[in-house]
């Protein structure tokens, strides 16, 4: 099966559960928010894993709507935490609502996500669960060592590489894992494809920063130096202010110590000097330092070439991105 | 056992664990909330309740830990939308640090909840983890329900109950059932103790809304009035509409119109509405009566007379607070 085949049958399954129950006011922004779009990367991983694993994804299917379920909870909350008014062009819970609503709803989506397991065995439940707990407590340390970041003038790449692992490639590990251990496949098997994902995982993210500053607008779905604009310290940046001279170090802090009105000059200068000092390429070769890796776990993974071939072509297809 | 035992060896385990790790400004303000004290009443049942049914109530450690961690992430949130500086006479989590802290250690305590699960075998952990999934979604439901009673202004004695059912009392039956479920005793007995938790608890809840007004300010621990200058409406509010004539009604529709900064005229005055119709005995037949259904479910429980007596005994303390 193809990507767009998983993607239409959770879209599908999505579709076919009825969110908005009693009291309103508290199911209406969950129905809102996963309705909202975007790609079900996630939950596509979990059905693939379960099918090349197992032959059988649709077992897969309530594992998947945990996942994407949790991750939606994380849009809900990291919006509230970065004041963000709008989320894939629509405005945001808290906005379209108000804060007490958008904290209400999205813990109501995190237990949500726990009672998806409970559709299988206790074995495989707990197993389930367990990984899921580490995950998403993984991902509350990333958001916060995400926070921490803007106030600190010392974050090294290292600790960047690890902020990112924690916030975004664990949950892309722990999709593919969930669909492994539904399919009952080996440990060795279950811990490779976490490493897949945990590797593509941060390529994808390290992809994403490419493309806030130097994506093509049309194509990037967010506005193309957001990240400049907030003053991320994404691995552009930090890598920059290795590189880059005493003067040109001094711009940047400079430019990133002020939050402005208006951002056009602020772009195309931090821009150019990211250019100056080959930042683009230095991230691309990251990106394919990660990518390879993640390729790499392929090889000993114990399943037909036919299904390293999808693994590899849904890794194409997320970092495909960049054209 | 008694109650302070029971108590006492919570506190050793709860003062045993290492909250604090990295990223601190996520784990601190967990260790604060859990260190603020309390009565611990949620534990000290679970604990209770498998020591009755087990003998054991050791090994209901670390699912006694996850209700009393929930609990406080419950605080934590809901201190948050009820924009309430203090909590036990110390400031709130959000107030403390920040709005963004309270939202992510609170989401943080409610993973770490079901992570204390893990504790137990397979079958055991289903069971807890699906009893507390279902509980914290009721918890939500009736946090949800509050907040819309804010501005309705047709909310029935019926819907009430109903909200107090599930913003406090499911919490304290699900306590006293994950001890049966740790005991692993049958299922009549697990459901029986539910059901003394769930009578006990709405009232206590409506024990602790005749204190709010009636309350001594020497023991009480919270500011009588409160829900008065709140204008929540409580059992009182709406039992005082219901026997008011059109003259007391409109003064009470009046008070509960205005958020005052000076609030003793607005106390005494409807105080003296809730006595003019005789409220406080009112509430304490529906309390009697709560207590007595209670009560009346231990008798079907297969245990000792003892045990009996020493749940009896616990309720009474509970309810005790009204000398």
């Amino acid at each position: 099966m193809d990507i767009i085949q998983y993607q239409t049958e959770f879209l599908n399954y999505l579709n076919d559960k009825q969110w908005v129950k009693e009291p309103k006011n508290l199911y209406t922004p969950v129905d809102y928010i996963l309705q909202l779009g975007g790609k079900r990367i996630r939950p596509i991983l979990t059905l693939m894993a379960a099918d090349i694993f197992s032959g059988d994804f649709e077992k897969a299917m309530p594992a998947a709507l945990a996942i994407e379920v949790f991750h939606n909870f994380t849009l809900v909350h990291d919006d509230i935490m970065d004041d963000a008014p709008l989320r894939r062009g629509k405005e945001t819970v808290h906005e379209k609502w108000d804060l007490n609503t958008g904290i209400l709803s999205g813990d109501v989506m995190l237990i949500l996500a726990y009672q998806y397991f409970e559709n299988y065995e206790a074995e495989v439940f707990q197993k389930l669960a367990k990984l899921f707990s580490k995950t998403a407590l993984e991902v509350c340390d990333g958001q916060q060592l995400d926070i921490d970041f803007e106030t600190r003038n010392d974050v090294t790449i290292d600790e960047y590489l690890n902020m990112i692992r924690l916030k975004t490639s664990v949950l892309v590990a722990a999709a593919l894992q969930m669909g492994a251990i539904v399919a009952k496949t080996d440990n060795k098997n279950a811990d490779l494809i976490y490493d897949f994902g945990l590797n593509l995982g941060i390529a994808f993210q390290l992809q994403d920063d490419f493309l806030d500053t130097f994506g093509d607008p049309e194509t990037f779905g967010k506005q193309v130096g957001g990240d400049i604009i907030e003053n991320k310290k994404t691995f552009l940046y930090l890598k920059a202010l290795e590189l880059a001279n005493p003067e040109d170090k001094e711009r940047l802090h400079h430019f990133y110590r002020q939050k402005l009105e208006e951002n056009s000059v602020k772009i195309t200068e931090v821009t150019q000097i990211f250019e100056k000092y080959g930042i683009p390429a230095s991230i691309q070769t990251l990106i394919n330092d990660y990518t390879q890796r993640a390729f790499n776990t392929l090889t000993a993974l114990n399943i037909s070439e036919t299904a390293k071939n999808q693994l590899k072509e849904f890794g194409h297809y997320l970092m495909g991105r960049v054209k």
